[in-house]
């Protein structure tokens, strides 16, 4: 089974860049075989794939005229099969395993990867085993559950699960495509490969990125680096990796200029779907970021609240709370940084609203109630229409 | 104001199929731009856009197996901004809204259009108001409340509420894009566009979907019969539409003969977004489907779930229960069908299960709990190993 960690030095491991001669494949629907040249696969089975990428890179042209920005999109991720950008990974993942014939994959996760990694298993016909933190909420067990995989809450030390799921899965062949797999953090190009597109074959200025294991800032970076080669673009895009304050353990290392970071004790913010308190490719992270004249930010849970409204009642996108440090890191970098008018800035939102939304959410908003009678005049309040007046 | 239903019958009026020179723009990435030519607009403004549509027409090989079924697909509309087919409507509707000078929007509903016009409202920055029914759930109203409409819960009598919000709007300047809102059904013209063309610009022989209020099914055949006109298809598909047996007046009528159907007084079946007593385009879907050779049936809930169950454990397509409706009909009707091996089905699941999972999702499914130290034999047991048998 893949051990995704180098022997030698304990940093994940990546897929060279292979210098072959390489093209995109457009005539193609499925991103998979688009920029198959640019996969560790020789082939795409379609029929294992749920439809993973082709999502929307959307200009943001309310929130550049409230914000004075210069030109803003977001790479909505959350318009994935099951609502995370998680599905560009498990959809390489499983074409691997397939074609390798293992019969078996798995992962470990508190929500987003659990249920990607449960859905493409189902697809792909696999034995599929995830293993969450015992306090993972009731609904993204749901959401895994639905698959019908084979699902353990384990109590204990979660960065112990991390490592003995892959003990457990030399053991029993299982692969288990974690984070910091190489193959999903190969699928995380793929998002790179289409902005390149959608911006008419250029790579923007800036992409802002939330920052939790590495795997997908890394993913989104290599696939420029790697356009760099070919000599397609002339600079990789300044990637500004972002995190929440509760759980900022690059930011910190980043802003201290070392060459690690330290682990932390504890975790603590609304981006659950970001707190990692020991993130896998965290030191692969900061030498690419450094090395790339990029930046790792972090934003307090009061801007990421702030932020998730201002994206949802201003352009209609309804995210994650880890997705909106991508606008609040925007807002703050905003401060320190002047950006040309030109300037292309692109904001990468992971996960649908759709899977925190709680009672919680609807206890902030006041729902009028009225009858059928006197509907009009409840209308008319809000309207105030100049005759009431 | 907008008057959806024509004075002399009062049912649904549906754009007329303009004869002028027709051809799909596939150097678009947007299915609005794609297909303008076939749209009630003049031009598209893409900063209005959510990016609806787009969505995969996935294969569904291990359900062919199991069913030993002919060729079987899913085009699935859950995978749309908000998470349902409704954006395909909305986004026609605030098109034309922007394009009129209309300033306000407006829509009456249970669930998925509350959130589909509230997030494409604000996007286009309309003044909206949503008016839902009293016992809505507060999944349901958070789900359109993030967006930040004017959000109204009206008790009293749906049906009525419905006739209403035509008579504010034309009132207080609101256009009420509901359900069977002619913009709307236009919209859902684009997906069955995109399944001839994922289809290599062929016609698939049967469509099956959801049957509610009309509109969906009227959009998607009004477009194959617009495609025959033009001479690009001989035979319009044969359409289903499948109905829950809690609520079926159509389905009812369609078995009895019946040229119009009769109002139920009530509806009980936990495919909600699919719970309509009184269908606005109910009789004109009798007569296409009539007209058109098509079927009508109705299932029970628990072929529903079970379903809903097949297609999350089968295909990793997890759905809300009113989508599930088109495999519990397909199922149905390969009982009383013979369908040739190379027939092309397609069933179009509308919205994402994201949106029905509950903690009673979780209380079906047993997840095991065990600490780090026992999780090898919690994982023995289930791959019954063969040292431990």
């Amino acid at each position: 089974m893949f051990d995704p960690f180098c022997p030698a030095c304990s940093e994940p491991l990546l897929y060279p860049f292979e210098a072959r001669k390489k093209n995109f494949h457009l005539e193609h629907e499925s991103p998979l075989e688009r920029f198959l040249d640019f996969l560790p696969l020789s082939e795409i089975d379609i029929r294992l794939d749920l439809g993973a990428g082709g999502t929307p890179l959307l200009r943001l042209p309310n929130l550049e005229a409230r914000l004075k920005s210069p030109i803003l999109f977001a790479k909505n991720e959350a318009l994935n099969p099951t609502g995370s950008f998680k599905d560009r990974g498990s959809a390489v993942a499983v074409q691997k395993a397939v074609f390798l014939g293992i019969r078996r994959i798995g992962t470990v996760s508190t929500g987003n990867m659990a249920s990607s990694t449960a859905a493409f298993g189902a697809r792909a016909g696999l034995e599929t085993f995830i293993f969450v933190k015992e306090d993972t909420s009731p609904e993204k067990l749901a959401a895994a559950a639905v698959y019908g995989p084979f699902l353990v809450a384990v109590e204990g030390d979660y960065g112990a699960l991390f490592s003995q799921s892959f003990e457990l899965g030399r053991r029993h062949q299982i692969y288990f495509a974690n984070s910091i797999d190489p193959h999903r953090i190969e699928g995380y190009k793929l998002t790179a490969f289409e902005i390149f597109l959608q911006l008419g074959r250029q790579a923007p200025d800036y992409i802002l990125v939330p920052l939790s294991s590495g795997g997908h800032l890394l993913g989104l970076m290599k696939a420029f680096l790697e356009l760099k080669k070919l000599g397609w673009i002339a600079e990789v895009p300044v990637f500004v990796g972002v995190q929440a304050e509760g759980c900022a353990p690059l930011a910190q290392a980043f802003a201290a200029g070392d060459e690690t970071f330290i682990r932390l004790s504890k975790a603590e913010t609304i981006a659950q779907a970001i707190s990692n308190p020991n993130p896998p490719a965290g030191n692969i992270v900061l030498r690419w970021i450094r090395d790339n004249d990029g930046k790792i930010l972090a934003v307090s849970d009061q801007d990421i609240l702030s932020a998730q409204k201002i994206l949802a009642e201003a352009e209609g996108l309804s995210v994650l709370p880890a997705s909106a440090t991508t606008l609040a890191g925007f807002i703050q970098l905003s401060r320190t940084i002047s950006f040309a008018p030109e300037d292309r800035v692109v904001l990468v939102p992971t996960g649908t609203g759709l899977k925190s939304l709680t009672a919680d959410d609807l206890s902030r908003t006041k729902i009028p109630r009225t009858s059928l009678e006197n509907l009009e005049n409840t209308l008319l309040e809000t309207l105030q229409c100049p005759r009431l007046v």
